[in-house]
């Protein structure tokens, strides 16, 4: 399931979303965190000790964390200014757009 | 590849560790986990809204902690309280490693 | 102490940091939130029971963060958005800056 | 006003909840936040930048949550520890009891 994804980190065409420069090495963190998922079912399968999967859980959440503020500040840095920029209310909904995200990050 | 852990989930010893009674459903929810994260990767291959991805990351990141909360009670429903009950330091030093656990999932 | 806060808060000139429409609101959430420690303070020189202060304290918690989402809301809606529509390298530098902000936020 | 709980603090009699030797200590930093919340107040009332601000709600977030996880841990090793060596129910009420308040700090 994941070959299809990997086909199509490769395309090169630019998207509308403003993330595109980074986007293979998001797809390489993302794939990190799904082998963290399969990792802690093996863990769970074999019985580790619990202590040591929840070790690894918060590692994982830090990653997903990290990948989270990069995606942000990307956002931010293409999506939201570009609106701005444009001027009118549209600028508005995207800073509140922002603001709502930030705050399921921040309480999540 | 999750094959072979779905075999391993199916194994029904009892383990040392205390959690197996729930086995499953953790295996269960992990899997779910494991599919959020290939399910992310497809979204930023397809270069899908950034605040949609975001909405994602939050609720892979409670799933996450949930997961956490639950093993954590579990261990110390089980693997501490025998500690403790054994009496002797090893209490002790069971309480401190959960509390060393703790801190990481409150300041991850 | 908290006298001369309140005059502060009196005050109507305009400043120049976008949030003063809300000034006496946050003071408000503020001087609350210092009440929340001082009860703190009284629940441990008290020897309350601990889970009911760790209650306290995620309420306080949950407070602090709501006060820092209104503050950063504010400051994209009102300093951001200026820099950004002024022009230049301006309105990258205080991207940047919130992205920052928001990642000590999430981190915390 | 913080007179009579410093007095409060001086009293040395043995508490029942277990995290009396450290009294002074816990007082002390939950004092530092009070002056964090009403140094934020100032910052407030003065329009200082709004990043500065939120820098210091950061920091006073982080103080609140290693005053809470060191609560816990007092709590864990005096009252629950206490509980599960008396054995019967009491000792998996204050487990469940601690798991809830543990779940409250990681989602606040």
């Amino acid at each position: 399931m994941s070959d299809s994804n990997d086909e199509a980190a490769t395309t090169t065409h630019a998207g509308p979303h403003g993330y595109i420069s980074n986007k293979d090495a998001y797809l390489k963190r993302l794939r990190r965190i799904e082998g963290q998922a399969r990792g802690l079912q093996g863990m769970v399968a074999d019985e580790k000790y619990c202590i040591d999967i929840l070790t690894q859980i918060s590692a994982m959440t830090s990653a997903l964390q990290s990948v989270a503020l990069g995606l942000l500040d990307d956002h931010m840095s293409h999506c939201v200014v570009a609106a701005v920029a444009a001027g009118g209310e549209e600028g508005n909904a995207k800073i509140r757009e922002a603001s709502t995200a930030i705050a399921r990050l921040v309480r999540s």
